[in-house]
Formats: structure tokens, sequence, C-alpha cells
């Protein structure tokens, strides 16, 4: 299996995943009783949930190139682990619709902030699934060799990655704006200079 | 025409069919009579559907990565059939949405399973025949000059995954539920690291 | 601007596309009147239309590829060229809706034949404009220097596939089951040993 | 990054996005009161939205292009200002339904036209952005290195670029059709010859 298209592959769906959020922006449909003025402010947490999603999957494609450049080629349980790394990340329109759809009903509005955040979590533990599978079982297909100490630093910085999501979820019970802020939040943090450097020391 | 671009075409294609099962999963209408939790459990077969087709699309993307290594470069006629292939492939969200809309339905849910395991058999006839037609026909366009006999071999391998897709295809006159449980199977055993070695031992 | 990534870019187009076109095969919705197999067989319209325009996207693309691999390098008229022959095949999910959904309707079906037809029309007729374009006014950009006779014979060639495309479109007055047996006798001739040598020839 | 994965990805979604376009152009549902001639007729601002959104995608995408190709490699900030590029663009499919939805209607019309407009001038802001930053900030990123005034010329010249969408966005107020004439007209201008020598000194 060449490098080239596996990446080229996965570029392909994290690539499709992302523009497809767009559809879970709806058009109102025009209305004598209502102005299309307060159809489009009235769906706030579809641009909230979906500028949330766009970043945080850009994040993790940058996050999944810097992981496959330490690679020299991938082999069948690396391809696997991907494949299901690319489930967990084409899944998130869906999710991202039931926070949007949901975020301001009277009912249902936890467990869909709970799917949300839930399956931010389920991605990120994926990626730190392979990316330990990587760094530990498979540290001769690294293109350098890297000090047990310093896979260990990188394991560590993916799996602290979780725990934000994981209070997210938690935090569901609470409040689904709560869980927004979080996940809107992580987004906006890493996208900063700040997260630059946090990115940098990172890998 | 050079096979970089015969491979991202490909790979395009794939990548977009598999990301578009994602269509497939649907959020429940807020309603004042039925909670989301029931909504979201109560599509479950969507969730097992989209898995299966998820994985099984990306195993025979993996597959035609493995064919395709083998060649060359690609003729008119492996160009056409493989067409066929991609066309048996962007098919698969709409069997999928069938059989995920049909499961649990009162009528029509034994012929919405052979519409999907079918789907799968068709896919697979397609690439077998492609594989064979490489194999055989244009042995010349080989990167690596194969014996007849290892040629037979591989053939044999592809030719034998059709099996269970036509006893999955059969049994649906039985219960779709075994059906799904065949597909299904069949993804998850190829995920596993004892399909790693049954496909390398396949190449 | 690098020929790699116009290649890519317009790979990507017609990739989607051309599995866009499976949004046009839709489940039929479950029914205690209607069976499942009335649903599915009911609209084979749309299976026959959705063949033929995936193979039909899928012969342009490799006719776009054997186009573009006679230039070194794209220039902006090119690009602009291209840019309209994309946008007339990224139109062509929404042709093959129109004829599929109303081939078997009592009023409507005639117009419907001659927007898919002509949607082809228009497609092909952009496809010999680039081609046109890059043959006579950049021959500078090809990457061997064709003398003028052998250009004047590849586009004769390319002019001449508009016909058949022509004739669909007017003789949907008559009948659009015609419209769409001339349409997938294209693709289906195309696809075959014969065409191959055909388009060996046109090369 | 490799700056190859870097504009992969950029493709990837910008033709995700300029394909998707055609989900907007719906087919007219039979009906015995309604021709279909009379339905597609009735949906033209559709098509001029779609063409226009289409030509204008594929502009930003030439842009694009061109941009990244001054630079040796993308850093982590020139990565995420490109994901704000990218998620205006992936956005366009959303404004340019609400555009075409509204523009006959007796209500929202003007507000509708505005965030048509408006999603195109976030874009140029996005692209201007990112380009002032490549040239200035980064300016030992890119691969031949420019004196400033080049730079500040080109800079000029990009956000120049934002100074039609702006006035077409405040004439929203006036018409909407004075708004979709002014984007149409731009696209339409930079499609032709004289837009190739003004792209060629701008860059």
């Amino acid at each position: 299996m060449s490098k080239g298209r596996f990446e080229s592959f996965s570029d392909g769906v994290i690539a499709v995943a992302i523009t497809l959020l767009v559809l879970n922006l709806r058009v109102p449909a025009p209305s004598a009783h209502r102005s299309l003025l307060h159809g489009l402010t009235h769906q706030w947490p579809a641009y909230a949930a979906y500028a949330t999603s766009f970043i945080t999957i850009g994040i993790i494609w940058i996050n999944h190139h810097v992981m496959v450049g330490r690679l020299s080629r991938p082999d069948h349980a690396i391809m696997m682990l991907n494949l299901v790394l690319l489930l967990t990340i084409a899944v998130l329109p869906f999710a991202t619709n039931v926070m949007a759809t949901y975020l301001t009903q009277p009912h249902g509005e936890k467990l869909a902030a709970a799917v949300y955040a839930g399956a931010f979590l389920l991605m990120s533990l994926a990626f730190a699934t392979l990316n330990r599978h990587i760094l530990f079982a498979k540290a001769h297909l690294l293109t350098v060799q890297l000090p047990a100490q310093e896979r260990r630093r990188i394991l560590l910085r993916t799996i602290s990655g979780l725990v934000p999501y994981a209070i997210a979820t938690a935090l569901a019970a609470v409040s689904p704006y709560i869980t927004l802020a979080i996940c809107a939040g992580l987004a906006a943090f890493y996208a900063t200079p700040l997260a630059s450097s946090a990115t940098r020391s990172q890998e």
C-alpha cells in the first residue's frame, strides 16, 4: 500500500465530510407569516454547530497529516484503524445535524448535546488508538526513529485531547449550551497561534 | 492513460460514495409525542447498515489498491471494467438505504435484504471480472510477471469472496437479519488481524 | 498553473458529480398498499437514466484525460473553458433526475427527454470547444507538436460525437424512449471493445 | 505539512462545494395543473445563481492556486486561515440556495440578495486576509522573494476585488436583481480574456 494513495483517500473522505456539513443549513421556506430574517436567525444553532464542526474536522485533518507524516508506509492494521477513524469523521455531519436541530427544543436537547460531543469524543478516541498503534506497535514503520520517551510524550498529548470532549459530553446532562460552548471553545483555541505552538510542541 | 489519474479518479468516487452513506442517517423530527432517544434508537438498522457498508467499501478500496498496484498502466478495457465497478460501488448508498428503511418493516424486509446483499454480490462480481481481466487477458500490463499458477490462486481467492455474499443474498428469503449479520460479519472479519494475514496471502 | 492541480480539480468535480447521481435513486416509502417490489420496479427509468449518465460521465472523464494529456500546461483561457465544461458535467445529476422523474409521466415527458439529451449535447459542445481551443489556438502548449491535418482529424472526431446527441434531442419530440435508447446506446457503444479502437484511432 | 497534501485537501473541499451547488436545482413535482416547462422556467433564478456561483468558485480556486503557488510550504497559521477560507467557500451552496429561493418572492428578497453577495464578500475577505498573511507576515515562506512594492501591488489588487461585492451587498437594499447582475457580471468579467490579462498582471 503506497502512502500517497492512503493519504489521498483519507483526504477525500475528510474533504467530502467537511463540505457535506453545509447540507445542515436549511433555507427557510418562503412564508407570509414569518420573515426570512426570522427564519435565518432562528437557526443560529445550525451556524454555531456548523462552524464548530468545520473547524474541528479541519484540525483533525491537520493532526491526521502530522500523524501519517511520521509513517513510512501503512500496513493492514493501520489501514483498518484509519478506516474506523474515517467512519467517526464521516458521521459528524449527522451528529452536527442532531445538535443543530435539538439545541433550542424543549425536549431531547441534552441528549442531542451528548451525541454531538460524544461523536467528537469517539473520533478523538479513534485517533488516539491509531496514533498509539503507529507509535508503539508499528514503531519500525516510522520514517524517523523516535525515542520511547518522545513517543510517550506525543501519545500523552493525544490522549489529553480526549479529556475536554469527555467533560463536554458529561456536562450535556447539565446544559447543552455548555457542551456547545466547550466544543466551540476547543475549535477556537486550536485555531489560535497559541495552539500553533501547542501543536508544534506536540509533534 | 496515466495510472496516477486513473487511481485518483477511482479514489475520488469511492471516497464520495463512502461519505455519502451518512445521508442515510436521519435526524428524528422534534415531536412532543416521541423522545429523541426513541427516534435515535429506533433507527438502529440504519447504524448497522451504515457501519457495515462503510467498512465494506473501505475494504474494497484497499483491494482495489492492491489490484491496481499490480498494473503498469490501464488500457481502454480496464478503464471500462473499472467504470462498471465504480458504478456498483456508487450505488451502495442507495442499497444501504433500502436495507435500513425496510429491515424492521412488516413488508418488503426480505426483498430489501436481498437488494442489500445482492448489491455487494454485484460489486464483488464486477471486482472479480476486472481482476480476472487484468490477471489473464492483460498479463503483459502487470508490473511484475506472475506465474500462471500464482495468478490462478489470486483469482480463486477473489472469486471465493463472492460465495458468502451469494449465500447472504439467498438467505434473505429466510430472514433479513441473517443477511445483515453475514454482511456485518464479513466486514468485521476483514477488519481483524486474521483477515490481515488472509489478505496478505491473497496478494 | 501546474497541470497536476488542474487535473486533480477536474477529477474531483467529475468524481463528485458521477457519485451524486445516486441521490436520484429514491427508497420507496414503506406503505401498506404498495409493495417494495412495486416501488423498486416502478422507478426503472431512474435506473436506466442512472446507468446511462454514469457511463457517459465516465467516458467524458476518459476523453478529458486524453485531451489534457496532450497539453504541457493550461493557461487562463483553457482553465475558463474547462470550468464551463465542468459546469455542464456538474449539472448532469439534475438533468438525469428530470428525465427519470418524467419519463413515464403523461405530461412533460418529451421536454424532460429533450432536457436530458440536450444536457449531453451541451456537455459535448463544451468539450469540443475546449478541444478546438487547445488544438488550434494553443497548439504551442501541446506536449507533442501534431501536424495540422492530424489536429483537424481529432477535432472532426470530437465534433462528430455531437451528432448523435443532437439527433437524440430532436427525437424527444417523437418519443422520450427513443431519446433514452440513443443515449444509453451511445454509452454502451463507447464501453465496448469496438469503441476502444475507435477511441484509440481518435487520439 | 507538505504543500501537496495542503493543496489536495483544499482542491477537494472546493471541488465538492462547487459540485454540491447542483442540489439547489430541483425537479418540479409532476402535476396535472402546471407543466414541466412552467416548472423549469419558473426556477430561472436558481439557474442564474447556480452559474454565477459555479464560475465564481471556479475563479476563487484559480486564485487560490496562484496564491499557494507562491508558497514553499504552509505553517499552522496559514493552514488555519486557509481553513476559514474553505469554510466561507463551503457555505456558498447555502447562500446560493437562499438567493435562488427568494429572488422572485414578495418578501425577504432583499435580505436574500444581501446574504448572497455578503457571502461572496466574506469569502473575498478571507482570501485577502490569507493572502496578506502570506505576503507580509510569512514572506520568508515564499518560493521567490518578491520586493515589498510588488507584494503591496498584489495585495492591493486582491483588496480591490472586495469593492464590487461590498457594493453588490449594499445595493441589495435597492433591488436584489441589481445584486445578482453585479455578481453575475463579475463572474463573466473574470471569465473573459480581458480578465486573463488582469489576472496575469495581478500575479
